[in-house]
């Protein structure tokens, strides 16, 4: 029964996991080296507890006495249930994070990594306990984004992905346990394939960044929110679904992969999508842009539990 | 002004435009040489109508005094305002329908096709009045998904795209005018961007077309209801923005763009694709989940409408 979790990096995957986890009732302590990203915590959760007050029914006010915070990995992780991991993106750190959490960390309980861009088998590499070590990947912001990804890596044992999913299950989250080891895992595989085209098209001039994201937000990313590509089309095939779909409209898909092809993101490129965003958003700064996503999360959120979707 | 609109074509999407425009109060010619797909439009419309209320203040039922079919395209654009050809993809079919259409269709009035992979230069090539052609393409079901890609040919008339965004802007629709001509205009483009890695992944073996589904329903495609892949990295790049996303995590759209293949469409692979939908809909009908698919995208529609996204 995991009941307290140490979170290790106060950034703003640490901070949202989180008020998350306050949100379920778990006891959570937060571990940072830097004083200024542990100050930033409490009213990073305020914050989201607005959000999380419209989706659970939690206290008015955020529990603080739930949390606890230390620049010292080892206090941390004592009497912690389980690990979430959510240190910088760069392998040695991760190592020497795991080597810190395992001189007072019970070796039968998880240590899982928010890592985005690392393999669970690169992390555990070295490790005293590897078989506990596991990749739980959510979406930014994780409380609000209910996906996370598990992946194992070589030396992971099997019963610490049940354990995982069943927690993340138990706190309202939906697993998907990734069958092997990728760039990526799953879901930012996904987003960086449509990322590729929608800097193509800028790239090509076939249309401003301001004209891809409408295109995405008032076309197919409506549908994209209830459902996969292959569900839709799937009813894209009429009565005769998918297999009709891909029988018939199967070789058009084929033709635009063909005409597809990977920009070169070079300053030039950068300069061009910075200057299309500055267009686009119209002076709107990034915190209240963040807002707004949050807010459309949410009311998002509560529309899919309504329609069971 | 654009009072009186053909059809020309009474499949999905023809009969979907059908019931939008008369919901908007326009007057509707329906014509297709198939007496069976005009005999499915009234139900089709009286389907659509039911969620058409949810969206705006119109009357109880479908007014059907001002929809009328015919199974001749020249008897359909008589006194008609505007076309919107809806007939099938292929390229001979479209220049044989052009050339019915303007043996009575005035010569100052746009003829807009619903072409998802025809190009207008094709289109109107050999046409008596080519500059008032232009791709005017919705995705589906486009009562409910508000996006309108135009797209002019080379022999497009620019003052016709204008007309046209007026049009379309003018019954509530969102319009992206695409500067080039490419194989699937824009929407498309991304879809299949998409669609290329959600098949790789199933081919690899490293997840099932349900959890790949799963993973963009309640991951990624959360965020694309309200903002396309740039603004989502422009959100990415946290205080710093787009420029601070692209400097630092620009590398890894990199390293997983040169990650990424085409996948081989071969028959073992659509059998795989076919029997994965089949697990993941369990019995569900197309008609079932396209049912719930547009009672989702009402919902949506209204909850985008109420916070202004």
């Amino acid at each position: 029964m995991i009941r307290h979790v140490a979170i290790i990096g106060a950034g703003l995957i640490g901070a949202s996991w989180a008020a998350l986890f306050l949100s379920k009732g778990l006891r959570v302590t937060v571990c940072d080296p830097s004083q200024t990203a542990l100050d930033g915590l409490a009213p990073f959760i305020t914050d989201a507890w607005a959000d999380l007050a419209q989706l659970d029914a939690i206290a008015a006010a955020p529990p603080f006495d739930r949390l606890h915070v230390t620049r010292d990995i080892a206090t941390a992780c004592m009497g912690a249930d389980m690990v979430q991991e959510c240190g910088p993106d760069r392998i040695a750190i991760k190592r020497q994070i795991v080597a810190q959490i395992e001189t007072t960390f019970a070796p039968d309980r998880i240590i899982a990594s928010s890592t985005s861009s690392l393999m669970a088998s690169d992390i555990q590499d070295g490790a005293t306990h590897p078989g506990r070590i596991l990749v739980a990947h959510p979406m930014n912001p994780p409380h609000l984004v209910p996906l996370v990804e598990l992946v194992a890596g070589r030396a992971t044992d099997p019963a610490c992905i049940d354990t995982a999913r069943g927690f993340y299950d138990s706190i309202g989250r939906v697993t998907v346990v990734v069958q092997k080891e990728r760039v990526g895992h799953l879901a930012n595989r996904l987003t960086s394939a449509l990322y590729r085209e929608a800097v193509s098209l800028v790239a090509d001039g076939v249309a401003t960044v301001a004209d891809v994201d409408r295109a995405i937000a008032h076309g197919p990313g409506l549908r994209w929110a209830f459902m996969g590509p292959h569900l839709t089309y799937h009813l894209g095939g009429g009565a005769g679904g998918y297999r009709h779909y891909l029988d018939h409209l199967g070789p058009t898909q084929v033709a635009r992969w063909a005409d597809q092809t990977t920009p070169d993101l070079s300053p030039d490129l950068i300069e061009t999508l910075v200057a299309g965003i500055e267009a686009a958003t119209e002076g709107a700064s990034t915190e209240d842009l963040a807002r707004r996503r949050d807010a459309a999360l949410v009311a998002l959120a509560r529309l899919k539990r309504d329609l069971g979707a």
